[in-house]
């Protein structure tokens, strides 16, 4: 009798739990779970009554499975509860972020195999996140995924801004187009990069941002991608639904699992009102807390650096002209300067002295160190040790010139892609910055990987990014990687990665260009994973001048140079244009030397992804904020409320804008600045041009000290 | 005029150029090279006016290349010069070595090209080193070998002894056949390997020992193996040419060269009696001298230790019966051990006190850190920290106990293969041995490799193992890779490189089992490139009695067991067997306790590949003197001369050899000892049952010494 007894329970649990929903907080979004169709798990989103992901399946597909992993489940227990705390970054864009979910715990069991699955569904106000979880089980310990079946069924034809599903590279362009249109568009979406591997002419990357035709937009991503593949897309175009698409590794192969593990959270971020898509704080709440005990060593920094003129063609990473050298053969003592060497020391203390004189944190030097003859596209196993400088770099000198003037030289560790040599050298050459006084380093993955045939958003390499920066805190190093794999907010609990790149930088407007609206599509895209090192500040638009050769412009304001120090949020900002360039614009440098790293507040004033971002930013500690706007080609009339301001109070904000005639095409150094009183009853209207922005800093004063100044005009008070 | 006349001279120079010849220093050898049809490089080895190598073609499949790297070459350069020195070895068969070669370096030019190459032959009066050199030149600086092209074209169907060609393993029995019979046999000749790659039925490994019907001994193999794949070969079973085979990697691709490089030289041992084969030092002489400076603490070992119980299944590596492990997370204080971990402390005390009670040097213990429960086979990544004992295992306590009794613990360093996770803990592992007073640590690599896809012969591996020499000699580490690539010298330059196992040892005599004449063949064959951890000593030649369920049975007798530690030459010995086994025999294992391993001088009394091997050595430092026979499954009476003797002096020999009715498969542990008096004028012969051996200690003594002995008998004097 008992075993019926129990039987029977079982199957009207079964019943009882087929279909299992959950609302956000707020009662706005909806998540429902069932086993469906032949045994397929599936979920579905609603956003104020409206799908925005109609029944899509989950699952696996196993290498070597003897039975699918994507159906013949039943649910075999569930669980829901609430979750509600607000905790305190490192660094970042608020001071206190809340936590704030509903929580769907699903266990699933395939009968037919004796495997289970677990799924973690957590329900915020601004989206849904997802895991699968596998429990220790005799019957599923050591497995290789041959793939991860996660659909989003979307309901329609999005419009989306996207950029195409590659293995190697995020540095395109973003597309704007129905997603019907992308396998039209992508062969033109794909242009040239020095490490690339586009899978498929329907293949997206995340994070992918989408706005449907009743005004919707929806964001997906991952975050907490650890020892994983990276996630990507499929898009089926017929349907509409986006498939994972998981990274293979050389082999083919997608993960290697050995239970018990999760797997990353997959994010659906969801508003009517792009503002939220911004403000959204949904990534980093699925990462896990600070793992690092002491974060009194990382700071937040603003930069400058030996680069831009390499980026330029104007000096050389390389000290020399051989064809070829051999790191501890080659004797650089004995060859011929090619007498364009960047990181030379004169030069490293013409930037130290600058950075010095204008508060800056660091001076970042490339090409500092032996092997950049022949380091890129040979596959070279050996190409730096991280340790030696070339001749004319006097390490021990120019950082005792850089301590004396209270400004740190920021290292840099190009691997060329070579990540066993890097990571035979790393602890050497952590311990040699520590022994040197430097406290962050940039990193760079230029080229292909080694091993060879690996990708960068491998596994593999996933796994190999996160060692570095685990290994960078035990010496208490901060860190910067390009060429890595996109964040997926894992600066919450490793705050010493301060930034990636991870996307197409300024240094493309000084070779392809970028698109005009890039800046406003990157903060719903990229940045949905966390802090960019974009470089931005060139008020030089036109290459030419430095270099005949090099006919490239960026297609930018200086005015939205300033604005990206505020709508690119980086803890990490360099101030990337030439030293004598900024001599010439000092009124419109004030604000990159004046801006913030680090705040307290953040307020997404105006959002359209692919038109306009304006954002309002409060000074770590202080009364003062920063804004900026960005606008695409069109140009834009900014309007926003300065409601954020403390009541009472009175501020003088300095507005440098774009110049009537401006123009990111044949005007863009004009700008204007202009100095207004205003409280937080102001509302403030400003002129973008094509390309165009502005940038606002606005300080807490007396009245009395309004007094003196010229265009004193109180706005909307 | 002048360009006219330039050009008659360079075909003149041409013309003289085209055939170079040189002799060995005895003149018994002669090498021939032309440039030949279609411009193709090639060169001729003829013996005692015998051929011994065909006219046989040298060159490269360059990937990617506009033209064929094998052809279309003149000579624009010639030189011949002579050498002669005598070194020293660290440690060694004999005390010294003389390295005394003709020399012939050629340089050639692809004209259509504008491409160098180098040949550099050396001539020993035992046998042809030859390598190629690429020079620094615009046209070829980085490149990709799809394969190297060299022939060693024979001049019949000779007898080999041969393994299968094979990506990761040498762990096989050698066949002896015609190479007609190769391509027949091969599928036998391939067992079971945990990590197996063979890639033809007419791939070979080096060393392949070979024997002309006119009695010729010839054997190929490679010296000085760095950052370049393994060489195997190809047989054309038709024409008898064998053909260079590299060893790929993941991508099929094989050497990632960067010019000015040099390949590893390829050597072939020629002599009309066998005994000069295994007496040649070709190998060493072609590797580069000792790159240590400070070589005070590189010592030979001889040890025991907590393995073969392993290895017969009656104890564990694991310390609990976990299906799944994961460091840092899994609380071992909190699991239930599984009764049966070999690494305990009261086990390992036991085996420290047997070393002390013995005067070995040191204990190995397998299984002592924390990860064995999912060691294989499981492409797991982070599988050992080599860092963390299990609970069982004091690490302090017994390395104080040990070392308070004059014995030192030997590390073991298990790898799973998964060189990432090694290296990234190389330099805690080995800081941790030094910690600790461990100056010798035993890897292994069992299983497929991680980066995945990586064969244990390519490349990638081949500069893995270096790394792991060098890193382990910064520490004063000596070294003993077990499921490496096979050795070719590099002891001469790193002498703290001991061993290497390569090949199938003892231990596959408790499992498979091993061919009855392999210890007659390996000498012949593995041995060539370096010594061998072969771990001879086994007494009890049946497994079943320490375990019911393995019926496994040692090929060979006790006399035998002991004649190995003269016959397998490695500056490391172990005596492998339980010490509880070893009680029962002490006469017998007394030879193990005094058998050197370190010599002055050596001598090769008998020898035939597959039959018998005689071997005299001299130890370090004494007049005393250890010879070891060991045959093939026929037996064999060996008859040897005592000249090696000084002349004048009394010896004690102590003759452990086998008993009348010993047999490998019956009666294996039968064995007699006598002692007798010998003299240089002195002949012994010993009879050898099928599967035997026999192993002598002579010391020399006074006359008086002598009178006590019961079997006193004055042989041949």
């Amino acid at each position: 009798m008992k075993k019926i007894v129990l039987a029977t329970l079982t199957s009207i649990f079964s019943l009882i739990v087929v279909a299992q929903e959950i609302k956000s907080p707020d009662g706005n979004l909806t998540l429902d779970f069932a086993v469906r169709e032949k045994g397929s798990p599936g979920y579905k989103l609603t956003y104020k009554n409206k799908e925005v992901i109609q029944w899509s399946k989950l699952g696996f597909e196993i290498k070597g499975d003897h039975h699918p992993f994507d159906r013949d489940f039943e649910i075999v227990g569930t669980e829901q509860s609430q979750f509600d705390e607000t905790w305190q970054p490192v660094w970042g864009e608020v001071k206190e972020i809340r936590n704030r979910y509903n929580q769907l715990f699903i266990r699933l069991k395939q009968k037919a195999t004796d495997r289970e699955l677990m799924i973690h569904f957590r329900l915020f106000n601004d989206g849904l996140g997802f895991r699968y979880e596998f429990p220790l089980q005799d019957s599923l310990i050591y497995f290789t995924l041959k793939e991860e079946k996660t659909e989003f069924a979307l309901t329609s034809d999005h419009t989306a801004w996207w950029i195409p599903g590659d293995y190697d590279t995020q540095e395109y362009n973003y597309t704007k187009s129905r997603l019907s249109q992308v396998r039209y568009l992508s062969k033109d979406a794909v242009d040239y990069n020095v490490s690339q591997t586009p899978f498929s002419d329907t293949g997206l990357q995340t994070s992918l941002m989408m706005k449907s035709d009743d005004g919707v937009y929806i964001n997906i991503h991952e975050a907490a991608l650890i020892d994983y593949p990276c996630l990507h897309l499929d898009l089926d175009d017929k349907d509409f639904i986006l498939t994972s698409h998981l990274n293979p590794d050389a082999q083919g192969d997608k993960g290697y699992l050995q239970a018990p593990c999760k797997t990353p959270w997959r994010t659906i971020i969801v508003s009517d009102d792009a503002r939220d898509i911004l403000a959204s704080k949904l990534v980093l709440n699925l990462n896990d807390p600070c793992k690092i005990e002491d974060t009194s060593w990382i700071k937040p920094v603003k930069y400058v650096g030996v680069w831009w003129e390499m980026i330029n063609g104007m000096s050389t990473w390389a000290y020399t002209d051989l064809p070829s050298v051999q790191l501890g053969i080659t004797d650089y003592a004995e060859t011929e300067p090619n007498g364009k060497h960047g990181a030379c020391n004169e030069n490293v203390r013409k930037y130290i002295d600058f950075a010095a004189a204008h508060g800056f944190d660091a001076v970042l030097v490339e090409g500092w160190n032996i092997g950049w003859e022949d380091w890129f596209n040979k596959s070279k196993d050996y190409v730096f040790d991280f340790l030696t400088p070339y001749p004319d770099f006097d390490m021990k000198a120019l950082n005792q010139y850089a301590h004396m003037k209270g400004v740190k030289l920021m290292m840099h560790h190009e691997t060329s892609g070579s990540t066993r040599n890097y990571e035979r050298h790393m602890d050497a050459a952590y311990q040699f910055m520590v022994d040197n006084g430097y406290n962050a380093v940039k990193s760079g993955y230029v080229g292909n990987m080694l091993p060879r045939g690996e990708y960068h958003s491998s596994q593999w390499m996933v796994n190999h990014f996160l060692y570095a920066v685990t290994k960078a805190a035990d010496y208490k190093i901060m860190v910067n990687a390009h060429e890595s794999v996109r964040p997926t907010g894992l600066h919450r609990a490793y705050p010493n990665l301060l930034a990636n790149e991870a996307a197409r930088g300024t240094e493309y407007e000084a070779m392809a260009g970028n698109s005009v609206d890039h800046t406003t599509i990157l903060p719903f895209t990229r940045l949905i994973g966390g802090p960019m090192d974009y470089t931005p500040g060139i008020f030089e638009m036109d290459m030419s001048v430095h270099n005949p050769e090099n006919e490239s412009k960026v297609s930018s304001t200086i005015a939205r140079q300033l604005a990206l120090y505020v709508t690119m949020y980086s803890p990490l900002q360099m101030a990337a244009d030439y030293p004598e360039v900024y001599e010439k614009y000092m009124d419109a440098f004030r604000f990159i030397k004046k801006v913030a790293v680090d705040w307290d507040d953040t307020r997404i004033l105006e959002a359209e992804p692919g038109d306009y971002v304006t954002i309002a930013r409060k000074a770590k500690g202080t009364n003062n904020w920063f804004v900026g706007c960005t606008v695409d080609e069109n140009g834009y009339t900014s309007k926003i409320d300065l409601t954020f301001l403390d009541a009472g109070k009175t501020y003088m904000a300095t507005i440098y804008g774009d110049a009537r005639d401006a123009h990111y095409k044949n005007n863009p150094k004009a700008y204007e600045i202009r100095k207004v009183a205003v409280t937080n009853k102001s509302q403030l209207s400003q002129k973008c041009v094509p390309g165009g922005g502005y940038a606002i800093s606005i300080v807490e004063v007396d009245k009395s000290q309004l007094k003196g100044l010229k265009n004193y005009k109180p706005v909307g008070s």
